[in-house]
């Protein structure tokens, strides 16, 4: 992204994200600022860099925010979906954006079980050894477990994550959905506060960033709601 | 296919297809017979083959047929669906699976000029000057444009399909969503049979074979209702 940029502005750009994603993960709808060197108009801060951009990324939106605006620090919160393909057979038709358990998955017991994470908790347990955070206090404001046909989906969404914070959460709700841990495990785990605890980190390509949300003010589009789906960018870039 | 399925046989194996794709089309649930140089288990035909294929094929079922069941001559009808994001930025996520139109499309328009083409006509302009059937009288059973969110959807099942039928359709289709072409226009190109009358050949990523039926005698299982998607496998393999 910060190459594609800098081949717009003729200078080299800094972006900040809303989200961090690991290898392997997607995101759907991140939200990146930066302090644009040159004045261009906002149809190159989008058409003119995504024709520098790979395939598999692409600018749908730009607008200019006001100066106090920063996509990370400004972030109300942030959304993330993990997609467990949960059949006997592996993935085929997108391989590299589906998980894969093939033993049988209670997702109404995964659902109940991850209630336990919401609130504001200590999420010691669900940090990988080199997060960098200097604490790991989170508040949770939603945790969903759904079935649709072979797939079982984790939503989760809370004011911010931990490194593999998502990925750990997704590992350890698999072993409860096949029935190999009870159904208070994950406050079992949220009390102990120890990594070695919980269960191995899930595959990154399970995850998907989904969008942030930010204070009204600052114009940012809820692309959830305009795309009608969870895990779309919106339908038409405003006019500005 | 071929190559794996001669792996797990130690002996060359020819496969039979439902339906072609060609190079860029995906295809949900493809139906392949052969005759097997060998006895072995059907986990060797399902999970052993899989093991042998690239990431983005695997094998979902297999079961042991009647003599006379042949996966192209057998089936009753095909279905295809073509996929196309409809907005101003490129796909970023799922580019290799989507089709690209920036100029809004009126899928409601595009849907009623469709209906056009139900019921048996001879289909000659439809069909690349490659096409290789010996005539082009196909009988059109269902086909169906909609919206969701900033995607369209054309939706099609016939007894049959000449070669890139349905991306020239999907082609035809797209100029008169956008308004580029009358309503009446697909019952004058049936009229016309004549491949230069029709727009060009829409791109294959956005293709996608759905699956194959027939007659319920030989147990082939209804993908699409297994799956509760119309793209995609069986959620169980059957036991056999």
């Amino acid at each position: 992204m910060e190459d594609a940029l800098a081949r717009v502005a003729r200078a080299p750009v800094v972006v900040h994200c809303a989200g961090r994603t690991d290898a392997g993960v997607h995101a759907a709808a991140q939200v990146v600022h930066f302090d644009a060197p040159v004045a261009r108009p906002l149809r190159a801060w989008t058409f003119g860099v995504n024709s520098h951009l790979d395939k598999g990324v692409a600018v749908h939106w730009a607008a200019v925010v006001p100066d106090d605006f920063h996509a990370r620090f400004s972030a109300l919160d942030r959304s993330y979906r993990y997609s467990i393909l949960n059949r006997p057979t592996r993935p085929g038709l997108h391989h590299g954006s589906l998980a894969w358990v093939r033993q049988p998955l209670d997702a109404g017991r995964m659902h109940e079980a991850a209630q336990a994470l919401l609130g504001e908790h200590d999420f010691q347990t669900f940090r990988s050894a080199e997060c960098q955070a200097r604490h790991a206090v989170r508040t949770m404001h939603a945790v969903q477990v759904s079935r649709e046909a072979d797939r079982v989906l984790i939503e989760v969404r809370a004011n911010g994550f931990l490194h593999n914070m998502v990925r750990i959460l997704a590992g350890c709700l698999t072993l409860i959905g096949r029935g190999e841990r009870p159904l208070d495990w994950m406050a079992t785990l949220l009390a102990a506060r120890d990594r070695r605890e919980a269960a191995v980190t899930a595959h990154p390509q399970g995850l998907c960033f989904l969008q942030p949300s930010y204070p009204e003010r600052f114009g940012i589009p809820d692309f959830a709601a305009r795309r009608g789906a969870p895990w779309g960018p919106p339908t038409e870039a405003p006019r500005r």
